[in-house]
């Protein structure tokens, strides 16, 4: 992360230099919006196909269909839920921002409602991932102190959308945290100029 | 949550004024910050104390001692790594606090730093809450789909432990997301005072 007293940010700066300065932090922040909206939206996608099925033996000769899908567990229904919300803020963020862009600046108060949601976004999809990946480490390695068995030997494919997934809103969790860091840093940069 | 344009904030304030707004600020930044701390260290402590000891039976007039410990899941573990960080951050962050308090204001730059940390916090802390409670779920209510049984209908007490320590991280991610928007909060009151 940039510090606040890099060599290229002097405290005080020209009008054209500044006004180059804020519409490139829009840049780097419809970029970062753009980059949510993509990873939270496959990573949606990819969760919410990972149906599979696959027969299993029940008893000798006998084999019945048993599916693995996300909604068999109230921690993958979360997870759809979080990135369904991030999703449609980053449709709604990015939109704003490409305005913002045109226009040649964003307003003060747009960008206060944009950290402010950010924040709140970045908790929800950082809880929603860990809640995921918590629940598919074990069925991914079981756990023999409860006699929780892996099913990832078994459903294979399951398991891979469901880890792509994971590693997707994982990213969708970064990006949130550097939209906040740049909207702080955009922040102090404008108040250390003044 | 307070909106920027409250009507007892007007754009120009007079400096005692200024200095008052401040240092309430800095009062309810201190107030969060020891919030933080006490429920990441109570959480902590709650989660590590909660070994429990069951006679299990395993043959017909054959029960052996098992047990129900937090590093029995990688997720717990995960858990307490995080929440001792924060912990340890609160503290620090605590003393900086009152001391910037006693001295009357706290330097723009440091602020700039307890809100890069406090936004980077939220997310280890939401994830961390997010994967023990996303874990500690299926040892309550189970998995009839992946046959993964309960486990807190034979270790009462250990998933008793497990879910106030939940509910405490619940807590110290709010009050890190409560300060990450009274930071932003305050810096853009002093954007718009100027």
């Amino acid at each position: 992360m940039a510090s606040i007293n890099t060599p290229e940010a002097p405290l005080k700066t020209s009008a054209p230099q500044a006004d180059y300065n804020r519409s490139k932090g829009l840049v780097v922040d419809v970029a970062l919006r753009f980059l949510l909206f993509a990873t939270a939206l496959v990573a949606l996608i990819v969760m919410v196909t990972s149906k599979q099925t696959k027969m299993i033996p029940v008893a000798p000769g006998l084999a019945v269909p048993l599916d693995a899908n996300f909604n068999q567990s109230p921690a993958f229904i979360y997870f759809v839920a979080a990135l369904s919300v991030a999703s449609l803020y980053s449709i709604v963020t990015v939109a704003l921002s490409i305005l913002a862009l045109m226009k040649g600046g964003i307003s003060t108060k747009l960008q206060f409602h944009f950290v402010m949601f950010d924040a709140l976004l970045l908790g929800i999809v950082a809880a929603a991932t860990g809640t995921a990946g918590g629940v598919a480490y074990v069925g991914l390695k079981g756990n023999s102190h409860t006699r929780w068995n892996k099913i990832c030997n078994t459903y294979g494919s399951f398991c891979f959308h469901v880890a792509a997934s994971i590693l997707l809103s994982l990213i969708s969790s970064i990006s949130l945290l550097l939209l906040v860091w740049l909207s702080i840093y955009v922040l102090f940069k404008k108040i250390a100029r003044r």
